[in-house]
């Protein structure tokens, strides 16, 4: 069979897995789910040994520590596998909500219901857990998924999705979860064109993949771009908070999308309030790249380029702007920013209700560390990833954000007249 | 100025004005609206003189006699659009709306709110409504929007643009409205380029239509495809209830894309339920094209080709088959139906039960005509159409499904460990 016959195939029988699966209770997907768990935490010795085939290749291949870090399964990261599976199936499950019930003056029941949206792809890279994190995600809430992950991972995502279909098989409809059996770029972009078959694309991984997919693909794509969060240090700061608070956004986890790297300090505040800040960031080994005005306060950092506040450092840096007004910040995010997550630091509420009102984020924040955006922060549970998209799904993209709706309507013989 | 540096330039105005509209109060909000209602009642002599500039080229054009009468503004007309802007000034406000709030055990407030979308593109095609209960909508719901209307109503949109920005002009942040001056190709594929100012589009129109903008933009759209609808009349229908509905759901208004297209029979019930049927309908004037299975009941009916079953008729045509079980119909609506509204009468909870959950369309009936796909009718008032897409807004577009959401989370200090 041809690369394309064979995803057209496995597009297919998901498509047709979908409409059983949507109809399959809570107790049974659940029960799945425990099964994949399980079957993960038995089954380490194989993981380690197919993990191992990818872990060679990537140290032939010359690939940084970093990322054949990323890409090792140990003990430790296996147990957070299945976790995260068992810990999904304690969550409540969205499908067959009825999010709304009214009833007409004709006597017509109108019941909106959640329900699965269908099929979803999953385009990822080289992290072998987002196999599992998104076969349990898709399964709790009804979808079906085809998962095409990087090369690098290809053995260890295989052998994930092995003991997880096979543990699963006498629960769930054949066919709802679905590899691709090969990287090549072929099979990727054929699967991009599956329209018919394909309901939802979510790319996980960076900014060049997203991009790729967006631009291939005529399938709704969900995007989780870059974070480029800023804290607005306000006039009427309390400068305790601010301290605490930014240094928590940046130095805390800097590698992820929702630290800081932007901050944004009132004219009025700055001598006060960066003078200390940039002390605790010296401190922390981040470097700070300000405009000229801070460079006055702050004379040995480093110019900010124009081009600095556009980045996301996902590191220890830092670009630091002195503003007129939390107008002027309000402006600044809606051009530098990314729509992710963004913070104000106040004590005056005007500024901070303009300030929340008007910055057009997934996230908007007052006196805390934009660090929470994230799923078990919220309270939601494992997630997707975080939209920065605004149709469909903002913010972090949990179960609920991967379900649809339909209306249900019940009569008695009512026509339209 | 080049075609395409004035459409830049008005999508770049919408966004700009987005950030401002995003804050206004559902009073100024509907003032807009009322005024917006009187200048185009009050002004119905402009109207018609423009009006007139459009039919006076379909005309010569050669166009048909209904696309005229679609064109064509009279005073009944005038106030439908002054009604429908009214109308749309009395529905409550979704922006702002606090859809969830909870409280964090760390103390984080979060608040999942309601808010517009931002620029909202409208590419539509010959009635000029379209012009006025778009805006209505957009400008209720805080969403900047871009009108590009078909050529043949170029002088009829204009002047309703016109009139709604002018008597609104005091209220509404500037540019919140744009209105591309040109019918050109060019400048709607420049429009469809533009995913940085414009966040979604809507096309409204036929089915041509809306595959040109989706293949050409890589900006989200909403999709309204065509209503390909079913009734399935079940072994247990009450035939009383079935003659009914299956009538009013054909007959009624066969040109709308909740009309029923394609019928549904089990074969215990075909003799004692088709015949009569059949019947209504010959006498209504609708063309009956049967399978098989039906020729021998009814053998003065056309035979059904299979592409008979994928068609939207819009007309009083009908395809008609027998099948052998409530399964077999579900089979059916999943191949050939279009996702819109589908009905089943029946009187026997389990076909009821299995209908409704598995058949995954935007709108499933228990006993009652599709012609209830409407956003009116649903008691949601106006709306952009019916989506037949899963992502984002699913069946009647109101009000709502013209938003989205952000987080707003209030702490006090909090910082993540």
């Amino acid at each position: 069979m041809s690369t394309s016959q064979t995803v057209k195939k496995l597009a297919q029988k998901a498509k047709q897995s979908s409409i059983d699966l949507a109809g399959l209770s809570s107790g049974i997907k659940n029960k799945a789910l425990i099964k994949m768990a399980e079957s993960i935490a038995k089954n380490s010795l194989y993981i380690f040994k197919e993990n191992k085939k990818d872990l060679q290749k990537a140290e032939q291949s010359g690939l940084g520590a970093a990322f054949i870090d990323r890409l090792r399964l140990d003990s430790r990261r296996i147990k957070e596998m299945a976790d995260s599976l068992k810990e999904i199936a304690r969550l409540s499950d969205p499908v067959g909500e009825i999010i709304r019930s009214w009833q007409r003056p004709n006597g017509l029941r109108i019941n909106k219901v959640r329900t699965p949206i269908g099929v979803i792809a999953i385009i990822y890279e080289s992290r072998p857990n987002v196999t599992s994190d998104c076969v349990g995600l898709c399964l709790k809430t009804g979808n079906a998924i085809i998962l095409r992950g990087g090369s690098e991972a290809f053995n260890s995502n295989k052998a994930l999705y092995n003991l997880m279909t096979h543990s699963s098989a006498k629960l769930i409809p054949k066919g709802a979860v679905q590899f691709v059996p090969t990287t090549d770029r072929k099979a990727l972009n054929y699967l991009l064109s599956l329209n018919n078959y394909v309901d939802l694309l979510i790319p996980r991984g960076g900014e060049s993949l997203i991009k790729y997919v967006y631009n291939k693909s005529k399938i709704p794509v969900i995007k989780h771009y870059k974070g480029v969060c800023h804290i607005y240090v306000d006039q009427y700061a309390d400068t305790g908070k601010a301290l605490k608070i930014c240094y928590n956004a940046k130095v805390q986890r800097p590698g992820v999308c929702n630290a800081m790297e932007s901050l944004l300090v009132h004219k009025k505040i700055a001598v006060k309030f960066l003078v200390p800040m940039a002390e605790m960031f010296r401190d922390a080994g981040v470097e700070l790249r300000g405009c000229a005005k801070s460079k006055k306060i702050l004379p040995w950092i480093k110019s900010a380029k124009e081009s600095d506040y556009y980045k996301e450092y996902l590191d220890l840096v830092l670009s630091v702007k002195i503003v007129d007004s939390v107008d002027s910040a309000i402006k600044h995010v809606y051009k530098y920013g990314s729509s992710h997550s963004d913070s104000i630091i106040t004590e005056e509420p005007d500024a901070a209700f303009k300030f929340l009102n008007r910055v057009d984020s997934a996230c908007v924040y007052l006196n805390a560390s934009t660090r929470f955006t994230d799923g078990y922060q919220f309270g939601l549970g494992a997630e997707m990833g975080i939209s920065t998209d605004k149709i469909h799904a903002r913010g972090p993209m949990a179960l609920e954000e991967l379900t649809t709706y339909k209306y249900v309507i019940f009569g008695n013989g009512q026509i339209r007249s």
